[in-house]
């Protein structure tokens, strides 16, 4: 029977770690003591096991917990409940990495598109993406199409809302995208160009049916979510039955901390389908270093069984010096997304939109396939 | 125009602390700069306000936003987003609580049974509810339909799948609930009470929907849900659309710290429709403290415009030696839940459980009115 390994990192004291690990396998399997099951098929099969206790640092260890398939039930909600249910509410504990057995593997067909798909999808070769966000909420449909047009012209690859801009009464879901999508059509018709503009995703099962039915209906070209606001259940159901285009996740509701940003924003969104995943850069006004930016990136791209490579969208306060700087770090298998420092540009904002769009395609000319970041170790 | 009082806990340098208040309510808002903002309407009534910042210990302040509810678009996801979307991946951040304003609160029924209906449901009076556990996971749906018998024997009132029972292969949700419930029948009918079982929900909207009829068909009295899981939306929307029985809610993936338990577990999950609310008790093996539960106890319970009190559960690693000192903690207005602690007993599990029932009941009965709880601020 095979097992998920997660990797937990966990505060104790040395001569407590033994036991606490007992506890967090007991806590992350069945729920109760050892000592009163007497089913051996629960004992040998179902119980998660310690495979290995490691000090990384006084007072702080990394635990690698065995947690049955079975467990899973073939469900994303309950995979996230068996990895980090219960121990979600322990603050000694934190929820790593995990390594995830082929069996269970077959049950996820992952990103459809996937990096390439993204650049098949805007006409790119090898070069780095662009993209921007339509903002502030607030705007009416009207505006927000003159806004997305505005960028279409200026060769931005991909439009989208800003992840703020749900179905609220200012710009509703059907006026919005109409309006964004019939200015992109005039906007690509004029320039020759392929830009696509990306709604935000909203609301639960019944609101989300009809907001993909309004995508179909428009053509819309690609879309955003926020798989922790929708449910990781539910955004993987809507990738899996309900949408063709791709999928741009968005990492809202995440937390920082407590689930590890390479693990939740890099492999388990691309697990569920997302094409391309936004994070927060360093040195912005996140608080993420160039480690988890790194671990995050090679998290998206790195080979893992048949999962295609998605794009890593480093953003927040990001601008357009900094394009090089952030193309030499991530190599052009990137997406580089700009939103509040075009805007700031105010009556010169076509003129910084083309700017971004020329930068990014020039310091992706200078670099050569070896430049681009190989990824070294493949994920389990 | 109405705004949501979103309160923080924000770690700063006091020479920083108001220009990272007003980062926070541009980040919560607009999410970019300010300057390029032309539009009245968005400067004065879609930007979340600084309403105030009080330092509460040396380098950790209190800072209140006005966040407009228009931002909202009258959706719980989208209302998520607003309070801790991005600011959730900023570790100097935590959300503490939130004052809705009523044309926000008038979106929402909330509990439609609450605690005076757990309380008719079983038919129990002004005392102490008891709830168990079936567990461990692993059981054939045919041993958890002898296990449920025996915990309804005993006189249990609500009888739960552990969180952790889902949909896996060794009993699936169908063969579960159609065994627990024979067993239910059965012993109700011996013993002319009137125990019920509640089966754990997981899934995605499909699987929710088939989950859903069962439920129905099978005439469940009372189903159990992870509205962390599950996505916060697709929650509220089954409450409101596809469940008539009370719904008992699960802490799972909801995090120790971030957002402060209080009101993800106590006023949140309320507000969706949750009729009791299960966390992690002071005193067992999580992290929760005294000053925590009580909160939480009173965010459940304490009067809030329409929304009726619903039933604090306090559990995790409880026993029936505790029993009095949580009555004498909590008040009667309370579902007391068991689980290892039962299951631990091995061939005693029905003494113990009828221990545990006879225990509530008489610490009630030596109880009146004023012991219990009286609240003594109401929610906004």
């Amino acid at each position: 029977m095979s097992r998920l390994h997660a990797l937990y990192q966990v505060r104790a004291a040395a001569a407590d770690i033994d036991m606490r690990a007992q506890a967090l396998a007991l806590e992350q399997s069945i729920e109760m003591p050892l000592a009163p099951v007497t089913s051996d098929f629960v004992r040998q099969e179902v119980v998660a096991t310690v495979q290995s206790v490691v000090e990384t640092a006084p007072g702080c260890f990394a635990v690698m917990l065995g947690i049955a398939t079975a467990t899973t039930g073939g469900e994303i909600g309950q995979t996230m409940n068996m990895l980090f249910g219960n121990c979600s509410l322990q603050n000694d504990v934190e929820l790593v990495d995990v390594g995830l057995p082929d069996d269970f593997l077959a049950a996820y067909a992952g990103p459809r598109h996937g990096l390439a798909g993204l650049r098949a999808c805007v006409g790119a070769g090898k070069r780095a993406l662009t993209m921007t966000a339509l903002k502030p909420q607030g705007l009416s449909a009207a505006d927000l199409g003159v806004l997305c047009g505005t960028f279409a012209e200026a060769g931005l690859d991909i439009i989208k809302d800003d992840h703020g801009i749900a179905n609220q009464a200012y710009s509703p879901f059907a006026a919005r995208v109409a309006s964004c999508q019939a200015a992109l059509r005039r906007a690509n018709a004029a320039t020759g160009g392929r830009s696509v503009y990306a709604p935000s995703l909203s609301g639960g099962p019944r609101q989300l049916r009809e907001q993909l039915k309004i995508v179909r209906e428009e053509g819309v070209g690609m879309v955003l979510a926020c798989p922790m606001l929708m449910g990781l259940a539910c955004f993987q159901e809507i990738v899996e039955h309900d949408l063709d285009c791709p999928v741009l996740a968005h990492p809202a509701l995440g937390g920082a901390v407590r689930i590890h940003p390479p693990l939740l924003f890099g492999r388990l969104f691309r697990l569920l389908g997302a094409d391309a995943t936004i994070f927060p850069n360093y040195g912005g006004r996140f608080s993420y270093s160039r480690a988890t930016c790194e671990a995050l990136a090679h998290a998206a791209r790195a080979p893992w069984q048949s999962l295609r490579p998605i794009a890593p969208v480093p953003a927040g306060g990001m601008n357009v010096e900094r394009v090089p700087e952030m193309i030499e770090f991530y190599g052009r298998d990137v997406i580089l997304l700009i939103g509040g420092a075009l805007l700031s540009a105010g009556k010169e904002l076509a003129a910084r939109s083309r700017a971004f769009v020329d930068t990014v395609r020039m310091v992706s000319e200078r670099k050569t396939d070896d430049d681009d970041q190989t990824p070294s170790r493949p994920h389990r």
